[in-house]
């Protein structure tokens, strides 16, 4: 086994603190990566509280990783020592199902094996995520992070980058469209810049009349107080796509009418019931859709990093170190944070000349 | 003005009985059309009941009608009297909105002028529908019946046929797709025909077992009851495309959790809010999309009674005299009818002998 040391949550609802604990032993199709930074993304915070109910303990959150490659496997050939790599979401998938053979892991028929809170395909241990000061990870699940990026503003490309590339590709986003996004937090203004580099006009509803010049330095054309029914009213029909960033239950209504006809309404947040209910009226009288999109698939991750690297593009961050992630929780559940927080991992060694 | 002589509601939820009113005059491009026969649609009982708050009264409702022209305006070149027409859902659009001018007239972006309980754009006088002698339609919104096609059978493909087919067309259907159909009335056993002769591999979502004989002789491979948990969970990831032409709000739940990824549930029923409420964890884990659709534009209106006509395909009917709408419309709210009342408007000069 693999000593290792990290940021655990032992029960739910439990401060972080540090633990350390083992990672399984290198494999031939593995590379071990040291981590030099892990993004903190919402669901990290979710997973600790166990919101969802599916997260186990002790938990180590994280799956924003950024870091270098210390030790590769005898059968791996894609990475050596020294690479600058990433990890994301997941850390493996059955890569025999319709799904693996689309490169659409996420949506694995067999279950994708999660980075933290997930059971190793194999040897059936835990998965621990990256608040950590390493990870051992199959070949496959690795991305190669390009050299121009700084390591720190990129690791939540991993997670929040991804999640919003992923669904604007899918939906074909073109050139001169309009992308209306929801949310100004770590997703939303990932997406404000895809869509910006995708050339399309972008919109930004938001309830805080204050983040109105945060949006346009992003590259918005335009900032909507989606509290103002009347603004919200003159823009009935004007938009090709809604990307909706908002990770709790809201209501969906107003801003699927200001989709034009054969618009889409992309969830990536909601993680619970459509609450209050879409109306039938609002998708029918317009051939309206919403639909749901989860992260990425690897090979598009890989497209996501390197259309980053070409166009510039990364993270707004503030790094902390990790002795601060239980004030960084509590900030980020508060929307206190430009727009995430990123752990500079070097911290973890003052941790434990601390413990 | 035109004399005219129809069945009419007075006032919310009052009875349909004999009324004589008047229509325009022909205009120049207009075709008066002798009505043979209407389709009874379950939205004609709704907007006699008002419950979509946008009747006006008195009623003249339906919308699947077919007859022969008996009259043409001086600039009309597309119709000539003795021709067998129809007339569904419109009456008239703005002609030169993004969506009238791709051809998807139903989303006028100025409001389409509804066949019934609508406003003529030119005189503003009120539209009276199908249950009537006679009607005048301006000829673009006049549709050609095919000479293979019985006039009775045909008339309610002019709403439950385009409404059904349209979606399967726009999602693109194909050859060895599984499609789903929920709800077995008026509109799903058009949506299995048309689904069987597209080539896709048809399943009716139905609670009542006692559908099940009539579903195969449909065309359906399969019959599923939906209130059977086991049975449900058992078709998890199945299907392509679910078309859900049922008309009330249900739970959409259990059967998006049928769809394969990147399914689609049509929706073309659901005139109200999707109560209980769609659960974003079933559309983001998987890609899927609940989309809406809305009868169909006038070419594809065309399209479809000329495939109706290739495929052989028509309505289940059971005909009924005129005099027999208001136990038809009782009949039609319990589902006691396979699968569409419609009216012998030859039986409405017996009611006028009678008045």
């Amino acid at each position: 086994m693999t000593p290792s040391y990290g940021f655990a949550c032992t029960e739910a609802g439990a401060p972080m603190k540090p633990w350390s604990f083992e990672r399984r032993d290198l494999r031939e199709d593995d590379v071990r990566i040291e981590i030099t930074h892990c993004g903190v993304c919402h669901s990290d915070i979710h997973q600790a509280h166990n919101d969802w109910g599916v997260a186990t303990f002790p938990l180590v959150p994280g799956h924003e990783i950024v870091g270098r490659v210390v030790e590769v496997g005898s059968a791996v050939s894609t990475y050596k020592v020294g690479d600058k790599v990433g990890v994301g979401c997941m850390v493996d998938s059955c890569q025999e199902c319709p799904s693996c053979a689309e490169g659409l892991e996420q949506y694995c028929e067999n279950g994708m094996t999660p980075t933290y809170a997930g059971e190793d395909r194999r040897d059936g241990q835990p998965t621990y995520g990256g608040y950590s000061d390493q990870i051992i990870v199959r070949d496959k699940f690795v991305l190669r992070m390009p050299e121009n990026l700084d390591l720190a503003a990129a690791a939540p490309l991993l997670c929040a980058g991804i999640t919003t590339y992923s669904p604007l590709k899918h939906v074909g986003l073109a050139k001169g469209q309009k992308l209306a996004v929801v949310g100004l937090g770590g997703l939303g203004h990932m997406a404000i810049k895809f869509g910006v580099a995708m050339g399309a006009e972008v919109t930004l509803f938001t309830r805080s009349a204050s983040k109105e010049a945060e949006a346009r330095e992003l590259g918005c054309t335009h900032v909507v107080l989606s509290t103002n029914e009347e603004e919200m009213k003159a823009l009935a029909g004007t938009f090709d796509f809604i990307l909706d960033t908002v990770p709790v239950p809201h209501d969906l209504n107003p801003y699927i009418a200001t989709l034009k006809r054969d618009g889409t309404h992309i969830i990536v947040g909601v993680i619970g019931p459509l609450d209050p209910p879409v109306s039938g009226v609002n998708l029918i009288f317009g051939r309206k859709t919403v639909l749901g999109s989860l992260i990425g698939g690897i090979a598009e991750t890989q497209e996501m990093l390197d259309f980053c690297a070409e166009h510039g593009i990364s993270c707004d961050i503030e790094t902390i170190k990790i002795a601060e992630i239980n004030e960084a929780f509590d900030r980020t559940v508060k929307g206190d944070v430009h727009y995430r927080f990123v752990i500079d991992m070097a911290s973890l060694a003052e941790t434990k000349q601390a413990a």
